[in-house]
């Protein structure tokens, strides 16, 4: 059999599992544990269910970094959220004390202590990387490889670009207990699926679609645990086996092929933190305005993982991908994955300008690894697009197909979501027979500049006396912006906007080293608490390093997309009258987000949910999922609210 | 004499000068004119002043496109401005009739009429490029070169990078008359340099700062005329010499070297239109929410040349330029220019991150061409740095020296001009002393987005009777965002904001083939007329790709840059009383932008510009120049308006 040698790729030499675990250790930083015996035996990860023993040292090659020195500190103090595990009167004078919501947690939950791997439903999710030597004649190799001369297994793809990037060993964020089945998914085709119940259900139906509580999000700060990242689905989880999934690369290149996910880890590995943003990120906000199609996102729907796999560029480049000649042509990355969806069993599928795939500074993957461990079921397993800095609705999971085109992808998803349309359309009828859901320039792709306040949190309470009067009270939140570019200054407002206070900003990841900060950064700016006392609101806004800042005001659109306006925490002085302990000499001070995720009632944006007709693209949706869910739209049930973790 | 290698440029042939002007001909699509004489003969263009032959033809080779095929159509009919070149009533009934401003021209212009090259005054401003045969033993081309072997002169140096992108034949803009020596100058170190009487003088000392009117700015459309781009001085123009000319570029890298003119002409050449902006473009704006140091620019400080010159790229690479190799060490390239500035004599200097300036996709250029014609004393004979989608203020004029750093420059201008403040920064003493001022965060680079309304004009009045009620009316305008982005849309309310209408967006330029959009665009929408009578302001925004969007208020900062509020332009009815001609169902409206460019008295925002004490930084810059011009303090001049050109 011979290699065919691309014109930018030279395939390397026929390698050795050995060698393939080496080479995985040097081009990664992999480090081999001081005790791999110990590793073997440790499947709290739950992916591991036995193999031989070299897959399972590449697997623990994969996942143990445990032992790493932190690349990053303990978040600070102050995005210590309290309010959950410790019930008691908080011994610091001003650290907030909030109502009872955990005690509201419904117990629908069946194993919240149950661990990933303990579970029986997985099926078809077969567990670690089953690395086996390839087939000395490579018969098997090309079995699937869709007749084209291609790559062979095990074999080490080097690029001609230089890795010289010194990869950072990133401190992964811890695990998280909890996970486990939850009740409400029985019905459904998601009854396999582990969840956490701490993620927010956005709707009581399926597909599921769930966000952390803001709170517990910046709990953990710069990496969110992945069991928490939030969740945008739009059907059922595929059941996924790693031996047997491809991804059918075809279109416009000379070597189309079918790659194994052995095939893929044959490519130099990128690993990098990056956050996804829902573009529904905040969309509750504009339902005030007008009705408005889409889920009701809270401010959690975002999150940040270390995401690895092959770089999008090295595979399209080894299949010959061919690029526009003329100026002003643009060819596309058409994404579809294995879900299967309403209308007409069609899949989740979108598409990507090639020219971004191919830009190295982009850093497009296709991600097999999650935060040092394999996808988990929601997140894509076993392989997922990465856009940094996109919005999430471009990572498509369960990738199984790509196809270079001339045309954007004609998937129904990718031409009824992820767009901003004017503020002018006012219903779906109109937005697709005046053609305004297919004109390019409302594509979301890249995310906007965008920031949010985490403490003071929603229904936290602040009692001032005598003796913290002088304090200074600690304004927190995140920020982001999708377009690369540095957050450049984040400015908080206790005058609704009249004067500005700079607050200090921490980038917990350096840029790469083209300059892009694809992942979100943490302000902080402290006030005297008699400040807050005399004022209404807190409001925040971020600038990007072009000067581009968020606006005062949302502007509605009909999908309920990017939302960016200043984000205002209001401020309430509470009646002494109300509270016969208080102290002669406390005032209690609350505060009150806009919304709460979701179902949630809360927030002085609050309009009756109930009041809202479901919208029509939600209904499509819902009406694929009421036969085996019927029973399922629970929409009076209390969801579930952060726990101690 | 023997020719490095370096390890990405591999150096040519020794080239003669006609092989030399063929390769400029294929490598930037020129074509020689069907009549060489004529174009030898043609010295309209001003710089044609003699010399051999084959560099005249090369000189038309650089300057005569005039036979090509128009790439770009006339603007259309709703952007030409007929109200100043046309004070008859317009025969279409909706063509806005004004004031006539046109009248005031002061006729302080001596030469409206002299073409620029009959000056004689242009002393070492030496005409067009004297590309001469290289001394055979190489000896005279190495003679600035700093002591290193380096370019020999006259040789073509071809890169490793592909040229695949189709050079476009652009249309170059109409040369225009009325360029000359100016009374204004003529005390000061500037009495040499000719310029167009239209451009708007900001202050009435030097040095010099102007814009073009809108409606002139807009007349043209895409390109500016070379002599109608605004103009951004810090000092006297440098006299500078086509053939003395040098950059030294030295610093953090193998080969550091002094290159001429000639070296420079030897690299590919690249040329592209570019908008160039200033930070302060609209800071007048900016004036009335506080005191704000800075020039008070309206909204014409941005115009769009085809620049043409050799990639800075390219350039530092032959020098064998060090990159850094830990991920977030960052460098700099740090440019100077000729011009003796206060305090202390020192140059103007910025500087650009060295990632920026080697990528590719960024088309930085070391330009020497402007609109097809070499480089005019304003801007920045015979050399300048172009950095598209950055602030003006980091495109070095008159550039002679290049120095890569890991500190950014350390020129006064770099440290306290084209950076956006916290607004809590309320003075330069504070802004120095806290060490505001010095943060790397408030650099501005790129451009935010921004759209300004260029018809209804200032000023610009509407009669409606009966027989126009139910016209239409076209709103158009330009927009801009310095990201390289496209700008995805642009939205007009009449309403103040509470709804938008969706506008047609046209973009003269293709992107490039790294999907940059570095030129502007240009904006439309039709509204009733009557709609417009019962509005009282055209508010506008712009969006780029990312949805990142204009802020409704302006964010006063105390240098006053990069402000872009919503552009909006007041509608007053005029009083029937006032006008006894007018018919019995005749309604005139009339427009007011909100306010007028430097010394021009005008716009709804307007302040008394003579109570405003004159800023600090202004200040050091006019005692720099108070001897030579303390008579041209010409504070209650009237400034040129727009004239028929």
């Amino acid at each position: 059999m011979k290699f065919q040698k691309s014109k930018t790729l030279s395939l390397g030499r026929l390698a050795t599992l050995s060698t393939i675990k080496e080479n995985l250790r040097v081009k990664t930083s992999f480090q081999k544990s001081e005790s791999p015996s110990a590793q073997v035996l440790d499947n709290s990860n739950g992916h591991s269910n036995g193999g031989d023993s070299d897959s399972i040292l590449l697997f623990s090659a994969i996942s143990g970094y445990k032992e790493k020195t932190p690349r990053y500190a303990p978040p600070p103090e102050h995005f210590s959220i309290s309010e959950t595990d410790s019930p008691r009167r908080p011994s610091s004078a001003l650290s907030g004390s909030t109502d009872a919501r955990a005690s509201s947690f419904n117990g629908q939950h069946i194993a919240a202590d149950e661990t990933f791997s303990s579970s029986a439903e997985y099926r078809d999710y077969d567990g670690p990387v089953m690395l086996r030597e390839p087939a000395v004649d490579g018969r098997e190799a090309d079995e699937d490889s869709n007749g084209e001369v291609g790559l062979q297994r095990g074999e080490i793809i080097s690029t001609s670009r230089d890795f010289e990037e010194e990869e950072e060993l990133w401190q992964f964020p811890p695990k998280v207990s909890g996970l486990g089945l939850d009740r409400r998914d029985l019905a459904t085709d998601d009854k396999w699926v582990p969840r956490h119940p701490d993620l927010i259900r956005i709707k009581g139906f399926h597909p599921f679609n769930g966000e952390p509580p803001l709170s517990t999000l910046m709990h953990f700060g710069f990496l969110t645990p992945t069991s928490l990242h939030f969740v945008r689905n739009h059907g059922a989880v595929p059941q996924a086996g790693w031996e047997s999934w491809t991804i059918e690369i075809t279109g416009l290149m000379t070597k189309p092929k079918k790659f194994t996910m052995r095939d893929l880890l044959c490519f130099p590995s990128r690993r990098l933190p990056v956050t996804l943003m829902c573009s529904g990120n905040r969309s509750k906000e504009l339902s005030k305005g007008g009705k408005s199609l889409g889920l009701k996102w809270g401010p959690g729907a975002v999150s940040t993982s270390v995401w690895g796999g092959a770089r999008l560029c090295d595979v399209l480049q080894h299949c010959g991908v061919l690029m526009p000649k003329k100026r002003g042509v643009q060819y596309f990355v058409c994404c579809s994955g294995a879900d299967k969806l309403a209308p007409s069993s069609s899949s989740y599928g979108t598409s990507i300008p090639l020219e971004v795939a191919m830009d190295e500074s982009r850093d497009v993957l296709l991600a097999y690894e999650q935060n040092g461990d394999l996808l988990t079921p929601d997140h894509g397993f076993p392989v997922r697009l990465i856009v940094p800095g996109f919005t999430g609705g471009r990572s498509v999971k369960w990738l199984n197909k790509i196809e270079i085109s001339a045309e954007q992808s004609d998937s129904y998803y990718h031409l009824h979501d992820n767009r901003m349309l004017p503020s002018q359309v006012q219903d779906l009828d109109t937005a697709i027979s005046e053609g305004w859901m297919s004109r390019p320039e409302f594509v979301i792709n890249e995310m906007n500049v965008n920031s949010v306040i985490c403490t003071p949190a929603h229904s936290q309470t602040l009692t001032i006396d005598p003796s913290n009067e002088d304090a200074a009270y600690s304004i927190t939140g995140y920020a982001y912006s999708g377009t690369g570019k540095k957050i450049g200054r984040v400015e908080v407002s206790l005058d609704g906007g009249k004067t500005w206070k700079f607050c200090s900003v921490g980038y917990p990841a350096q840029p790469t080293k083209h300059g892009m900060y694809w992942s979100w950064c943490f302000w902080e700016t402290r006030v005297d608490v008699m400040e807050l006392v005399e004022s209404s609101e807190i409001v925040v806004r971020a600038w990007d390093s072009a000067m581009n800042t968020q606006p005062e005001n949302s502007s509605w659109n009909l999908l309920g997309n990017m939302n960016n306006c200043w984000y205002r925490v209001k401020i309430h002085r509470d009646d002494p009258a109300d509270d016969p302990d208080a102290g002669q000499d406390e005032r209690t001070i609350s505060f009150e987000h806009p919304t709460q995720p979701g179902m949630l009632n809360g927030g002085w944006l609050q309009t009756s949910q109930a009041s809202e007709p479901e919208s029509e693209r939600e209904l499509t949706l819902k009406l694929m999922h009421q036969e085996s869910s019927s029973n399922l739209d629970l929409g009076d049930q209390l969801p579930s609210t952060p726990r101690l973790l």
